[in-house]
């Protein structure tokens, strides 16, 4: 590790923590951070030491409280700092005086508000002593494992009954990296996450950029053996040359998904006023993305869906889809959603149909069934039937990627085929998505278990449809670059199938 | 009501029913259906008379047996069929000489499958005989209030363990009606309305609609009381003329929300197999949804989440839309979605900003704050703040909706935000959606509770915008045909608003 990515490192896994504006006042922000470490340390999750800073206070926490950082006795590799802006710059001086390698700045105030020139003098004076700095205006950290919290929203919230319910939950561990330049939309995101069961293996808010910027995180997440998966949301990014060398680096080995807030004119004006983003031309990051191999998201949905299907499935090499489904109508439309987006529903090979033709000569399945693609195996399905008829539709060579309709709610369906299917589709190194279609306690379980299972499951037919889309996006650019042998490789030996 | 409406009514409140094709074997379909019927007559919920038809059996479920229609010393409205396809036209022959008004026919088998002429003869026959024919291959007619259920779904499913679960739901009454060319689409959708708590008001499967047609159903929904909203899954519309003539009288009336299925054209060759629907040009139906003033729907997220806000909200009068959010990236997520949709998002107009100014000055809300649209009143919102600030909105002329992103996750927030708002909301006449992110505990509590206010909420910015646009979409259309301040009237009346 040379020394650069060091200093980044001391965000992740510092031997020391300072938080500089911790308080006993319970609602305050520096507070909650300061209890954020202070618990995961009792909790044995954090094991660096431990330094409030505040010089109206003893303790804290039953820690011992320094009025500055420079009367802290020993070596502080990282700071979080939450106070007023204009103390900010001086603040960082004295972390220069004490070698601090990082610091996490939280306190808002400075260019998102027109207040360049402060912002600028807390750059200045971190350069000077080569502190690495994420912020202003951010979140900082969230890192499961070293337990480093830097987030001011708590786990849980009192409501006015007296009620303690969960608000912002941390999600477990996993291999999706959460990067957002909105502190907002990433609590929301640690949110969603949690509920989704989707695991993080880092998370970092990036607020207004003065220093650290997307592409040194990007270099450091390539070299995180625990990050497979890169979910970013953006207004701008600074730097696009490094950026793009950077990036390019990255999708050979692991997938990106972007959401590219402030695409219109007026997204645009609103991102100024909230990161001092100057969004700049959307086509410009549009043609960027797509040479970088980053897939881009249209909506929050689709972010989410496709970091979930790309942590989950081999991508495809190839654009042809195989549709299995018990319901009609939900086949049509992911067809028509598999055409939008670009992708293909061709009739099977001559083989498959003659094998699909075979099936229902022997009874296997229904004489009614419909088998050129989509398969339509109608209300009168079997668990043995979605599990035979999934086997052939991988073998076809021409099939890509296979979707897979199970609704639960035929009447001859038990729920032995989410088991039996997945298990198929470990022996193929081809992707399979599912969906099934409700809102209540037999689609919440058969979902969930897909998703259990290894197999990425969706509530509606379109959502499967563009996160398959997604699939193919990333398998495409990896042929081109002649990096897919390689990455299907690693992911097969990763989840260990076959 | 004229005689082709009380034929039609038949469906809906019959006051006898025969199921033919009834069993005691509990997997088959004759069993699940006649079952509904015994059961909710058991409830006192169907009030009519209950028969079973089968040549095999003495009494089923403790009702005497008939061996055919014609041996039934009673009159018969309405018969629901299920038999193998080859039996159907003789069933309808019998059920003429009995003067049947009314017929499901569930047994799949005709035109879906080749079998053309079976399905003319089943036609010839109930013309003959005058009766009304949904289907054949459908699942017919769910409705709560008469206890009519022709669904061969069963509420429950036993998994291998033995445990009882919620496989196929029936939703709770309410004033959306679903109609549906798919049976698969349709049980789907009373999985996904159940679970998300939208009630409805009749729920029609209509199969290969080989008589009754959409154009009927819509007239005969123009006319229920109980039935506010449509929503409707389409693979083909027959009798084009009449049904644009039927669909500009309800709209004018009850917005109607379609999902047409078989846009593409390998979509269009799936609906083929499935229904036998000749789906045609997209661009005919596009034009005609469009005259009608029909809000087509994009997928089926969209679907739902239009009849939820069209059942909720007033329409928008204008296309200008003001967003008030406590998290920036959100709303910036939610300003491309609009202006993409093709609504705006302009800064307010003098006075607001002046208004907002001064707030700032009185210490009411943050110097910080965005207020020129979007209102973003960041991570330091209080809940007073919240409801002062969509209150000033609401005041604005040139604001025809809004949006409100009350992200829970901010410290500042107690859940008494929820309740001021949505108090605020009833004053005015326009409409208000509302979007909080999230999976877990609070997530969850803050959108349903937001629900039962009658504030409809969503889980990602971009759904709410696109709520929103089904709103403008309807309004604009009401303003065009005149009938703007009738509906919005009548809706304020019945919610009870100011």
């Amino acid at each position: 590790m040379d020394e650069s990515m060091k200093k980044l490192d001391a965000f992740f896994n510092p031997c020391s923590v300072a938080v500089v504006g911790a308080t006993k006042k319970i609602d305050k922000a520096g507070h909650v951070i300061f209890k954020n470490f202070a618990t995961n340390k009792l909790r044995g999750v954090f094991k660096g030491d431990l330094y409030p800073v505040n010089p109206g206070e003893d303790s804290i926490l039953g820690f011992k409280c320094y009025p500055t950082i420079k009367q802290i006795p020993f070596d502080v590799d990282f700071i979080v700092v939450i106070v007023p802006a204009k103390v900010v710059p001086s603040i960082m001086e004295e972390a220069a005086s004490k070698k601090v390698k990082a610091a996490v700045i939280v306190s808002a105030g400075f260019k998102e508000v027109g207040n360049k020139e402060l912002e600028e003098k807390v750059i200045a004076a971190a350069k000077k002593g080569g502190i690495r700095v994420l912020g202003p205006n951010c979140l900082g950290i969230y890192y499961s494992k070293t337990g480093v919290d830097s987030l001011f929203l708590p786990e849980t919230k009192v409501l006015t009954t007296g009620e303690d319910v969960i608000a912002t939950p941390r999600p477990m561990p996993g291999d999706i990296a959460m990067l957002t330049q909105s502190g907002a939309f990433g609590v929301a995101a640690l949110d969603y996450l949690t509920g989704r069961q989707m695991g993080v293996s880092k998370f970092v808010s990036f607020g207004n950029k003065c220093d650290v910027t997307d592409y040194e995180i990007f270099n450091y997440l390539l070299h995180d053996e625990e990050t497979r998966v890169i979910l970013s949301y953006v207004e701008d990014i600074k730097h696009g040359r490094e950026f793009l060398n950077v990036a390019k680096k990255v999708t050979a080995e692991k997938p990106v998904v972007v959401i590219k807030a402030g695409k219109s004119e007026a997204g645009a004006r609103a991102a100024r006023s909230h990161t001092g983003a100057i969004a700049g031309s959307d086509k410009i990051y549009e043609a960027a993305f797509e040479q970088a191999g980053i897939i881009r998201a249209r909506d929050m949905e689709e972010f989410f869906d496709a970091g979930k299907v790309l942590a989950m499935q081999p991508p495809a090499l190839g654009n042809n889809i195989g549709i299995l489904t018990d319901a009609g109508g939900p086949g049509v439309m992911t067809v028509d959603e598999l055409e939008i987006q670009g992708l293909t529903v061709e009739p099977f090979s001559k083989e498959t149909i003659q094998k699909f033709d075979q099936l229902k000569a022997d009874g296997v399945i229904l004489r009614i069934a419909a088998t050129h693609n989509p398969v339509d195996l109608t209300g009168s399905v079997t668990d043995e039937q979605f599990v035979t008829s999934v086997d052939l539709m991988f073998q076809d060579p021409e099939v890509d990627g296979i979707i897979f309709l199970g609704l639960h709610h035929m009447p001859g369906l038990r729920e032995k085929y989410i088991d039996d299917v997945a298990k198929v589709a470990c022996k193929y190194r081809k992707p399979l998505v599912m969906c099934d279609i409700g809102e209540t306690e037999m689609a919440l379980y058969t979902r969930s278990r897909f998703d259990r299972l290894g197999i990425p499951s969706y509530s509606s037919p379109e959502d499967a449809a563009r996160s398959m889309r997604a699939l193919v996006k990333y398998g495409t650019y990896l042929q081109r670059t002649g990096a897919a042998e390689e990455y299907i490789k690693g992911f097969l030996q990763r989840k260990n199938w076959h």
